[in-house]
């Protein structure tokens, strides 16, 4: 086993996965708190945060701390999901020192200066304006605020203009203290590297980081409906969603293979009908995602505004036909585009650390690709029925944005989907 | 040296790189041919033909590729550049002979039935219709066909409506005579693999593969100019673009170095100006990309229309300033930089032999990452500040989409450029 774990006194978990045979390092924090956590007048503001730790801190400024990063080739970058924040950088072995240096300092000591508060604003304002400009972005912000109609879970990652432009430096500092605690945190690592060296170098530069309260996420609750924007648009964007399941749930790997199944590949259900024997789209697919306590499936197509009455009935007769039919071929394929996938995906040190820091937030526990492949194996085609009809008898959300005239009723949709 | 290659009788080459630390073989054609060697009336056959070779051949129909690929989990993936069309799967090793079939036989054995061309087609429409849609990808396809004005060169790479609508399956069926000949295909795969088997196997799937004459893309011949296209969007995309270097040019390392010092990576200085200091954009970088004639330097930003009257200025005084003044730690930092990626790049199996396939065609022979390493640390300051003046001297093309109603003149943007 390659994998080791580590919990510091404070609590911080130090998790690193040794891999000899390459020359580089991909390192990074891990933070059990994304957009979800946020109140709703503060929405935005764990992004926010995520550009503010670069900039600046007591003894690194902005330009330093990128300078001192790609002084030596390393590649940083950090996202905000909806239950995630992470913050990483893959570099050559070398240079774990300064990786770990420069990331701790980061993360615990941002001075966010009122002058670079004001500047990212303007940074922030501007990725909102390329969203809104970006119709497959677009629909699917659309479609998270109508799955989860007044919750922070349905609320966008990037925030609003409004309260992005009114966001103050106390908002930033107060959830870097609430939510930046050794408890929230995880430090992964891939690589060619040695887990004590990484536990030692972890103990001093984060054995001081102060213990706070935090703040749970609020449960979810799937409300589902309809939300269409009509915009002139040369495609018309759909996302047909239902409530999913969460990653903790029995049936969770069932409707993962599912879902592959349905729109995961080019030899898909959905790739197969709507794209190569109809020609109706460039882009579709079926996905399923999962939260701690919840979970999204969902269907996304872009097509012409005239070929919408042909593709939503055929949509939905796949989404109802895939709850019957499952062939034992089907079943065997979409298994093992995963376990190939899961496989090849440990080639990449950056994905590697990412899969292992998000896992143990999520699970609390070290991941384990044998325990998962075998989780795969157990599975039976009447599981996957069962997730199916499990997935899909929940109450539909609609989500449609472009030249939207000839999409049909909500409704309609809805009895098409009634068993 | 894990690299060999071997060419077959015929003249296809078959380069490979032996990687035994990983599970997995990426495997794949890459042909020497692209939307530049397209005539004006048949623009978007080469990509049109990338579809089309995923459509059947007389052992296998569409849905059978795509299964037989994806059945032991492989990921099947094609793309059409200006310069190379490229097949190629990731799967794991036990699946090589599987790949290699399946590869060999749609490059060669294309039916392209009447009823599939006529359903790609609808599909491509919708390609279309998605760039379209996406204004970071519409505005680059305006400046190509500004800068390379009437020119193969110049055109989209996904043709226009009007064509696909009409594009006849003679016309795609002449594409893949004309140039899918031995002497424009090299096979390359990296991965836990054995060269000679590989060989053998080349031989017996592709030795027959006839010799036709092919066609020489056209010189290409900058021309620089400005389109400007209102549209009612959130963001003004705007690119501003030189003409630059042959990757065959002697100082081809150099602006490649130099590009990354102005607006390659968060501390390059267009980030750190554009973004870090005034909060201009979310989006600003400088990128160099070389052709077998020709090369393009471009500067690319995305920032509100009321931010326009000051980013056109900044871009230019930094396009200016870094003709004379790049310091020693830039010149280490975008040389590590470059560096680093390559070295990193090499876990990436696909990365690797996607890099080694374009190589192989556009330099004629095998890629040696050591004497690439050299070839950098060989140059001086003063080669980029010679790379910076040949190509920042050169007559501009602009290019913008958006809200352009505070965009400044062509004019005075050139007045701002010249020394």
């Amino acid at each position: 086993m390659s994998i080791k774990l580590t919990t510091l006194d404070n609590g911080l978990r130090v998790i690193t996965d040794t891999v000899p045979a390459v020359e580089s390092i991909a390192v990074g924090f891990w933070a059990d708190v994304g957009a979800r956590h946020e109140v709703a007048a503060e929405n935005g503001v764990a992004h926010m945060v995520e550009h503010m730790m670069f900039k600046g801190t007591p003894t690194r400024d902005a330009a330093q701390i990128a300078e001192q990063i790609e002084n030596v080739g390393g590649q940083m970058n950090a996202y905000t999901s909806r239950e995630i924040t992470s913050y990483h950088v893959h570099l050559l072995k070398e240079d774990t020192d300064l990786a770990l240096d420069v990331l701790s300092d980061i993360i615990q000591n941002p001075t966010m200066p009122d002058d670079e508060v004001e500047r990212e604003r303007g940074v922030i304002l501007q990725e909102i304006g390329m969203s809104l400009d970006t119709p497959d972005d677009l629909v699917f912000d659309q479609y998270q605020e109508t799955a989860y109609k007044g919750q922070a879970l349905g609320a966008p990652i990037l925030g609003t203009s409004d309260i992005i432009s009114n966001m103050s430096r106390d908002t930033l500092m107060a959830h870097v203290e609430r939510f930046y605690t050794p408890q929230r945190l995880v430090l992964a690592a891939s690589g060619n590297l040695d887990h004590d060296y990484i536990v030692s170098k972890a103990e001093a530069l984060l054995g001081n980081l102060p213990v706070h309260e935090g703040r749970d996420a609020a449960q979810a609750e799937y409300s589902g409906g309809e939300i269409r924007v009509s915009k002139d648009l040369e495609q018309s964007h759909i996302i047909l969603g239902f409530d999913g399941l969460s990653r903790h749930d029995d049936d969770f790997y069932a409707v993962m293979v599912m879902g592959t199944a349905l729109g995961g590949g080019m030899s898909s259900r959905l790739f197969q009908e709507v794209r190569e024997k109809r020609g109706l789209v460039y882009t579709v697919f079926a996905h399923h995602s999962p939260y701690q306590d919840a979970g999204q499936m969902l269907i996304y197509a872009g097509t012409g505004p005239e070929k919408l009455p042909e593709l939503v009935p055929v949509l939905c007769d796949e989404i109802m036909a895939i709850q019957n039919n499952i062939t034992a071929e089907e079943f065997a394929r979409a298994k093992a585009q995963i376990k190939a996938d899961m496989v090849m995906g440990q080639e990449s040190m950056m994905r590697r650390t990412n899969q292992m820091g998000k896992h143990l937030i999520h699970y609390g526990e070290v991941p384990d690709l044998q325990k998962k492949l075998a989780k795969l194996d157990s599975l039976t085609i009447e599981d996957l029925q069962r997730a199916a009809k499990r997935v899909f008898s929940t109450k539909p959300t609609l989500a449609g944005l472009g030249p939207l005239g000839q999409l049909e009723s909500y409704d309609k949709i809805s009895e098409r989907l009634a068993a």
